[in-house]
């Protein structure tokens, strides 16, 4: 018998991706539960609000047992800690994520010790899919291209998104 | 109620440093059971034989719970499997040690799709301990200027291979 | 006898540098012809419109034989299609562009495995002189600093610009 | 006897960290006089201005013999001239750093060959203080987490600024 | 009509991985011609001698037309001239190749500025493949494993020599 | 007035090169006195012993004011002591070269933090020479190869050691 290990998995998730819920069934493997979540604080300009971004994973994630969505309220270490998750998960794709993930880690671990950062890789096939490259090269035409590496749903939501908010 | 988790940190361990011993513990809190295996295919010209760095190891993590200390025998996932580890603890230290890393990494999950390859931070303190890093800096007369990153015994050990080993 | 193959060079060429001039003309070593096509949907505040920036580079091309210049329209895989072009060029001066320019041609390759990406490397006197950095120094009052770096057309369109419409 | 030999500290300083700090003292054991130049041309939103920024950084070094504290006007090279600085100073914490400082320190080469940009190296503990990083953990109700990182000064100036500027 | 262009493909291949054959695949879209060139004075204990190496590549691509095999004699740049090549083609896997790649080209660009570097990047499967890699992962008795990245001759040579020259 | 500075330059210079004593002359505009110190218990198989090393560095040296080549004894940062240093000199070509200087620089600063490292850039044009590259693309019978990167009397000792000491 082993003791309960809830993992939090923090991000902007604009939009969330195949690569995502990828490193979310990886976390599965390793944690009793998995909590996604959705960051509000993006400086960027975002293409989805924070409640459209949980609802569109909250629809890929709904038959996953043990996972859920919630909007990230203030520090993320502090979040952690107030629904008792253990760790922090990012998924590490590039030699340029690195840098940053390293000193956000660091800054976390600062601000509680008890809460763990780990890094886990997507799926190659996932590796080139980034929300930014995703965004870039998708416009409501051409949604067809990007099917592999988005969930139907969140393509449906650019195509709305699109047709009722032209840029 | 949850079930048991495993996780396998296999390295060359040539010798254990405080970096390694301080991954260990964070790898604690996430998992039920840790193995350390120590490498013996090392191309390099090591400091200590495989047995040896098992054994100074193994004195070190004695007052670990649910830590035990093994020669990796075979390929690292089918060791991993055979011991019934769900998972492959490597520690990241800075940006030069990512690409191989992954490289490994996605070799393994070639190899077995089953076992994930997690990346955890070591303390900030023991960034600068790689053990080649170490072994440039130490020499028999100068091993207290190493003292805040290696154990006592390795230290012992080092300073005994000297007198019997001259170079 | 060999086939005609063309190359399409993208870019957003805000402005057009010494830099990305030696990348042409390298290619040209390598092609039959090259393209040059200048990307429309820069996020970032451009200095000069989608038009202004091709009459900059046509004027700096115009004693190339087969070069030419065109506005990027669509997806870049499917304008060099419909150009004809075999191959993808981008030059790659810096370790941080690698990964960004590493994922895009994997999206491109994943759109259209048929269009390869040829990376090409400047002469070693253009490594500093990314379009980012010239902004950054330049300004109409010593536009003289970066003339080892950008056409005298360009320079002269910056002093315009900064004339009617001073910032 | 030697030469006086004065060095230039050029940077944003969006708001002055204990890491900057840490350079300028060190950079003190290298020069007679350093000089802190705030960039005022900085593209991004501020959270100070340029004054609010040297202000804040004058209160942190007044008890430093051989320090003050400028607004950096014109090209950070011609400026070094000016004051009669030999070297400019530069921090860097993260291999991410790298390839600008490069670029930027060949640009000022070119620009200027007599004065020599040096690297300096923060201490360790201040590696993960990035002001980005600060200002993203950072609100007016938890401004206690980065006590360890950013002068009393400044976060009292954070805390005026977020009552009377709120976002 | 356009002229002839034969690319140069040095390296050690020690032994060719299908993640080296793939490159040459992409290559022959932009080249009439491809010729691999065995570096012979490879600093490392090699695996198989350049004439068995040769050989190896020579049975992979002896349907491929216009692909040749040959032991690479002297200076690669002049090797390059004497056969005719306009171009030497590297493939970049992963930004650690990123700096030697880097030094290595410039080198030869000093050595002869008509030859140019141009950089491919292999299908992403074969991402981990790297030569090295292979080797370490590889034993006579686990030959199967590395099937997917490894032609069949290769495998087939590396248990002949796994049997006569045990290690 | 102001005190005088003093500076260590450690290295292997196997061989000494023109980026080396490029960074020797940017040194002394920071440094009243710069020393060379010639590393002897390196790992790898050197061209020159450390008394040949450090007289080709001597010869090189010998018209520049304030300038010494010592053979390195023990510790860097005590030696640095020993001769009254306040700081040690690092060139920094690459991003390739950064961890490892990184790590090297906080252990020394561990061992001393009395004496700073500092990182120059060599100048743009020996970005590539590397002592490693220029003995790779070295041999006796194309020593005018490298001309541009290795001063006269290293060519010269170079052939003189193919010629009695044939490989």
């Amino acid at each position: 018998m082993s003791f309960m290990r809830k993992a939090l998995y923090p991000g902007t998730f604009d939009p969330i991706t195949f690569g995502h819920l990828d490193v979310v069934k990886r976390a599965l493997r390793l944690f009793d539960e998995v909590v996604l979540a959705v960051a509000q604080n993006d400086s960027k300009t975002p293409w989805f609000t924070p409640q459209e971004r949980l609802e569109l994973i909250r629809e890929n994630v709904k038959d996953l047992p043990n996972v859920s969505v919630r909007l990230l309220e203030g520090l993320t270490v502090e979040f952690a800690k107030n629904i008792g998750a253990c760790a922090l998960i990012r998924g590490l794709r590039a030699v340029s994520d690195f840098d940053f993930e390293f000193q956000m880690a660091q800054m976390n671990r600062h601000l509680n010790d008890e809460i763990e950062t780990i890094f886990l890789m997507p799926s190659q096939k996932y590796f080139y899919t980034s929300s930014t490259l995703v965004k870039q090269v998708c416009s409501a035409k051409n949604a067809e291209h990007i099917a592999p590496f988005i969930p139907p749903n969140v393509i449906e939501a650019m195509r709305l998104k699109r047709r009722m908010d032209p840029q």
